[in-house]
């Protein structure tokens, strides 16, 4: 049997223990683990410095790099999150539907664990840790999939998550890391139905795409974000010129920064060169239609190809749109569902906005860049779903649970 | 452009303006529904006559031609399936969860339409009006993938639904059949992420595994039952035989019935040979273990095989186990995770067989046959999910919608 055979029967097998484990005893769990952590500091440090060795040695870029890095500050974050973890609610167990029937039978649909989750995800080492403690909070087992270039620390990381395991009540076999990195044991691990409930992928557009082509496990798709801000006639200067910035520049590497600005034709007449200036006073890179280009020096030729393009970076394309509707249209044509905000005084046009476009979280007259499990007050976050089934936006601990009918009865039959 | 992309572009374009119909607008479309088929009696007849033509000449069997035919009291079912869906209420628009911010922002979670749903399904024809008319109760576009077999009578269905939607508020593109019915547009369909959101299959198990193999759109996975009913040491004679015989033979065709019986040994030592010659008076063909073939005449043996079978019949397997952990453990491994029940006096027992047992539902003391939207009370079923995301169990009309964050603020910028 495959690597991925053998630890995914493991993690299963660990899944059905898992359902009979307590609240106290995940949480006695987890807070092993966050004390582990802090005491194997050196010894994760040490593995690390062999990732960034190969990872200098191999050409990997700076910025990659610093993903991969650990140090003590970032560990001692690791261990506190799983802290703050520790005092979530734990939704396993909850009651979500009650139903009496006249014959007796009591239904209750209650929120169970998933069962096996797959991660797969890229450089950053902190994910081993938030995925299995994640899983963990709720009664999940987990099968985790890294990348080679984080190979040592995680395999350090979930050493450490062994030994935690090993002194609490869960089966130390719900925790299991792939070391084998190729890609043939990803291809495995994406048809793995027979063992993986759900797979989450967490990385870039490449990883998302190829693990939805090629996945017969369901997916959790998350992470691209091609977000707009569409600037309305009766926007008012000051809140626009806030949002839109705050949109772009606040922190412009993250899937809830915005691409794109639509403007509408008679706020750019009046404020458009204002607006372009302010961007780029902040180095922002513009790139725009004709309309832009006719009024403001310095912006480049938006492209096809720009309107689809999720920057990540400090880039922005400028289009300017007649009305609501043209604005509407151009974000369901090219956004990913992600976050889309309207900046408008015109309460129909924001409903109309709202409703219309099709995306995880619509915003009136507010940033893009609250989509985010711990601004919504979720107190954690799995990632944000840009799918439609299951979960929608941010995901909190209940993504990572489903549901199950509990039937109580005293002999009733069908006629 | 192909019809699968043509189709899936116009139910795309037409899911945009559902998102704006009111629920009386979708009431009233789907009272035309109703009406106009009623009016087309005699066509939809005509066009059913020349699919079980067809069928007869192509040596279809008689249970598949019961499937496809139509007749007057058929088509008055499918029209008073509709006036009873126009009556559920419409779960479009509900806040599920509301947040303040102390920043001010008020976020509302709040029930969307999934958008466009493709349905592939097998011989009934009243899949087609089941199908579409839940999709617009939950403001969906749907596109239709039915037999050949069935392939006139979903023509003049679609056709009736087309007339009906003329002379609605809803956009008639809502609802798209493609009449291209080879292996070719199926498989376009299995990758139509571009204007698919859901992918839900019904029909056999090969149709399933298929689509689940095959699409890279999600799917919601339904229908396969290899379902058990587990007699526990402490069950009652009377209730424990009242529930095996109800779970297997009340109507062996369907999906909660169940193939295979779990015995305590001291129950079995007992009650078990009264039992058997029960199912054998039913005319039930019984495939057993070692044990219940040493104590009873007439049993065939269960191999392997056996205790994955989804037999659909008047057959059952019995096996007997030492104690319930080895039926959970049965269960677990043989099993779909569709229905499972135990009948026992000890709670113990029953809790650890109920928290144990991965399935949609689990009983206590009751028949596995309650698995059923309209018996749970949901006045209306798209299926049961036997997978663990988005929807697990029977179906009602939540199952077809998604959710959507509803953000409103007054010029709020993340610091």
């Amino acid at each position: 049997m495959s690597e991925v055979h053998v630890k995914g029967l493991a993690a299963k097998q660990a899944s059905y223990a898992l359902v009979n484990v307590t609240t106290e005893e995940k949480n006695q769990a987890l807070k092993l683990i966050a004390d582990h952590l802090l005491a194997a500091q050196q010894e994760l440090l040490t593995a690390n410095e062999k990732d960034l060795q190969n990872g200098k040695e191999s050409g990997i870029s700076p910025a990659i790099l610093d993903r991969i890095m650990l140090n003590e500050e970032r560990i001692q974050a690791m261990a506190q999150a799983i802290e703050l973890l520790i005092k979530l609610k734990d939704p396993i167990g909850e009651t979500i539907e009650k139903i009496e029937k006249e014959n007796g039978l009591r239904i209750y649909k209650k929120r169970v664990p998933i069962g096996v989750i797959g991660m797969i995800y890229e450089a950053r080492p902190n994910v081993t840790i938030d995925a299995a403690t994640l899983a963990l909070k709720t009664g999940n087992a987990v099968v985790l999939r890294g990348s080679s270039s984080a190979k040592h620390s995680n395999m350090a990381l979930v050493k450490v998550i062994h030994q935690a395991l090993k002194n609490s009540r869960l089966p130390e076999d719900s925790v299991q890391l792939l070391e084998d990195t190729s890609r043939e044991t990803a291809k495995e691990l994406f048809r793995l139905n027979e063992y993986l409930d759900v797979l989450i992928p967490r990385g870039g557009k490449q990883l998302i795409e190829t693990v939805i082509r090629e996945s017969t496990v369901p997916v959790i798709e998350t992470g691209a974000g091609n977000c707009h801000v569409y600037i309305d006639e009766s926007a008012e200067w000051e809140m626009a010129k806030n949002i839109a910035l705050n949109a772009k520049t606040q922190r412009p590497s993250v899937c809830n920064t915005i691409e794109t600005l639509l403007i509408h034709e008679k706020w750019f007449e009046e404020y458009g060169k204002e607006l372009i200036q302010l961007f780029q006073d902040k180095n922002v890179e513009i790139y725009g239609d004709e309309i832009v280009r006719g009024k403001c020096p310095n912006v480049l030729i938006a492209t096809e190809e720009d309107w689809a393009t999720e920057y990540l970076g400090l880039t922005i394309s400028i289009k300017v749109v007649s009305n609501v509707e043209k604005a509407i249209h151009h974000i369901n044509y090219y956004g990913t569902q992600h976050s889309e905000s309207i900046i408008t005084h015109n309460d129909q046009h924001a409903a109309l906005f709202l409703n219309s476009v099709d995306a995880a979280a619509v915003y009136h007259n507010a940033s893009t860049r609250f989509t985010d499990g711990f601004e919504f007050g979720y107190g954690a976050e799995i990632g944000i779903s840009t799918q439609k089934l299951h979960a929608r936006g941010p995901m909190g601990l209940e993504a990572l649970t489903s549901s199950k009918f509990f039937i109580y009865g005293e002999g009733q039959i069908r006629n």
